[in-house]
């Protein structure tokens, strides 16, 4: 077997660096999500990118499919070994390997997590501003272009990584970008690598731009009596040009799975958590202008937390509404789906999902970053029971189908792994053929990731 | 010949749409910088997405090269036709299609300039940001990854591009991106076809991010005792966090000529101009911070210019600096430079280069957005003066050196075309064969404006 002749070879350099305890291929073949167990074939641990570019030509040789794994938090299965092959687990290389202040960029490897960049920044006065919620790694977040939270003002992946080094199918070691803000020097190559799921290449390093920490924070929790009172609130917000740095839904059903796991007592109606980052009076301003947008729509007074400790109980809150709504029902996997439209077509979207889950037999509380237009419903099912899954696969389907019409996207911010390869086709009609064109070019013998985000042969 | 017979083809279906009249040749053979004339064998002029693709599959057949044009205001070459073959000039695609005011967003065809664009735009209160100065269109704009100006708050054009529709190399149309406002399905083909010069497909329609206008604007020119000085007080400014609009620097060469062109008595010093964008309260903080910090620079005392009519000529005058320099000696032409180095090292950037300039023959005034660390010097030479074009020449050579040396790239905002070609492979290394790579799988026979950006066969 070309695989076991590889495994063999990586073996004699790796030593105890390649794993094949069941264990270990367990854990990574596992996804947080509704995906079967997929153990890969075996679980290298690299140090260093030339550990990378040895395991990468090995594996090229044999074709060998190679998966790169972060933190295994994705969502869409995007790290599961479908054709087997060898997981190059990144954890292990998860040095901050230069702070440029001045600059406010770093250069990091992949295995850092977002937790431990912001972390090691803690007395520089700047952070890296892109926050999915899991504390995932910072290679895992630019290959699948996540976002979260904060995208609203700070971008997602796309826009906050400037330079990435990549070991390619053939195990050549590329470096794209620099540390210039800009450039027009040929095709963005490193727009290329970040979200294509490590179908192109390993990414081994990355070059982030930071963020100076605002002068002031201001954060608050605002009730509104119904879906389109907050999501017209949103649009008018976004339309007044109030430069929001977070601005999170959610709808009665996550609001009640979030006062029963983190023992709260949220008024059970839909909320906005809404947060601005400037100088004291900017934010004061913000504040005040949202405010009033906040009750022409019938939203609750609120107090704005600007204490540190209040906003972290905030948005933990908010972080931990995914675990809060799986752990609503006992035992439950879910189908997270993750649709992203236009502005104006946001209260029909969130509307029309309402209603079909109302009619179904699923629980699927909905959240999402308004702001951008992004949102989830988390379909909540008995794995065992096909009645349910087909049930929620169907309501997923219909959210996907539901967003193209309104001209948006199958995915906004957890990318297509698994979940969202049927979409790929209606979503890009003849540019998902042109992504194929991409991904043979590059990797011609479909080692990188197989089975994922191009058409399959 | 197989370009004859294309011709042949196209005159059949084209009829007056195609010109070989010479006049028409050379219009579309020059350039606004030091090339020398390369006029196309003809000149089309499409009205359609469909006429594009009927071009391109007609020259597809016949390995006829196809040139896109849109104002000819780029200025290192990229439209001349070094191959011969059809000039496709999309000037006569200048629809604004589909002003979204909810969503901030509009569709175009990709011969409306900019400032077309945002004469459509004045009745609703949005406005299309990216500003390179000249009038270009906006097909042209995201073909080079233009910028400007105001990049340092709005991002360049790979920031404001939201979807594009494009013409492949054998005539398919393809849609990439979508109305959403971030997206993680696939590969980012948008970014891929920004920046990429017509050498993988000809853009045809584009959706672009549009922004509200601002409640104030404030802006002021402020002259320093020295480039070092100026240069601090723009890092202290981004390290402050103070969100400037625009923030551009003109050395003292530059401000004689723009004294001389628009008959005005700037001190003879090096000079910032500024922007600020926000609310009434945001500008007065913003301007009032970045005095301070400008008196801690030795900065001059300055009015805030809030009224249009004053801004407006304050940036009339930068953007007319480059024709103010061409301008200061009779037929000069000039060679243009475009590095952008990491902030840190702009002011060393520009003391090497002005030093380097005064020791050398040449003249060669310094401007630019220093914000993103991007500046130009314009080398002005007699183009008949060989000595002058060679002293020039190798300034620019020891400009894009130092560019990489310090971290930074060859090319900011103006793109590679023929003027920056040679740095490719020092730039990128083995990125650059990846681009190749890329360049082959969309367009094997190298018909999309041959002999630019990927090394040449």
């Amino acid at each position: 077997m070309t695989i076991e002749t590889a495994l063999t070879e990586l073996q004699s350099i790796l030593g105890d660096g390649l794993s094949r305890s069941p264990s270990d291929l367990e854990i990574h073949g596992r996804s947080e999500t509704h995906f079967a167990l997929t153990p890969p074939d075996a679980v290298a641990y690299p140090l260093s990118t030339q550990d990378v570019a040895a395991i990468v030509k090995i594996c090229a040789a044999h074709h060998c499919p190679v998966v790169a794994w972060g933190t295994g938090t994705s969502l869409e299965g995007h790290a599961l070994a479908v054709r087997g092959g060898v997981c190059i687990d990144l954890s292990r290389m998860d040095k901050v390997l230069d702070v440029q202040v001045d600059d406010m960029d770093v250069r990091v490897q992949p295995g850092v997590t977002r937790e431990a960049l912001n972390t090691e920044l803690r007395a520089t006065g700047l952070f890296f501003p892109v926050d999915p919620g899991a504390n995932a790694s910072l290679g895992g977040m630019a290959s699948t272009r996540a976002s979260g939270t904060t995208a609203v003002r700070y971008g997602t992946m796309r826009d906050n990584v400037l330079g990435l080094e990549v070991v390619l199918a053939d195990g050549r070691i590329i470096h794209t970008g620099s540390r210039a803000r800009k450039s027009s020097a040929g095709y963005d190559l490193t727009g290329l690598f970040v979200g294509a799921e490590g179908t192109l290449g390993i990414i081994t390093e990355l070059t982030l731009k930071l963020q100076g920490q605002p002068q002031a924070i201001g954060a608050a929790v605002c009730a509104f009596p119904d879906v389109a009172a907050a999501v017209d609130a949103v649009i008018a917000t976004i339309q007044m040009g109030v430069p929001m740095a977070r601005i999170e839904f959610l709808d009665t059903a996550s609001v009640m799975a979030v006062n029963a796991y983190a023992n709260m007592n949220l008024p059970t109606t839909p909320h906005l958590l809404v947060e601005f980052h400037g100088s004291d009076n900017a934010v004061k301003e913000d504040a005040e202008t949202f405010g009033e947008i906040a009750k022409d729509y019938k939203g609750s007074d609120f107090d704005w937390a600007t204490r540190p400790e209040d906003r972290s109980m905030l948005w933990k809150m908010r972080h931990e509404a995914y675990y809060a709504i799986l752990a609503s029902r006992k035992g439950a996997r879910a189908i997270v789906t993750d649709v992203c439209v236009p502005i104006s077509q946001l209260a029909t979207a969130i509307a029309e999902t309402e209603a079909d889950i109302a009619e179904s037999i699923i629980t699927g509380p909905i959240l999402g970053h308004v702001g951008d237009g992004n949102f989830h419903a988390i379909l909540l099912i008995d794995d065992t029971n096909t009645t349910e899954r087909s049930a929620a696969e169907k309501l997923a389907h219909r959210m996907a189908e539901r967003a193209l019409r309104l001209g948006g996207t199958v995915t906004g911010e957890h990318g297509v792994g698994l979940g969202k390869l049927e979409y790929m086709q209606a979503e890009h009609g003849d540019a998902w053929a042109v992504m194929g064109q991409i991904k043979r070019a590059l990797d011609p013998d479909g080692i990188m990731n197989p089975g994922k985000l191009v058409q399959q042969n």
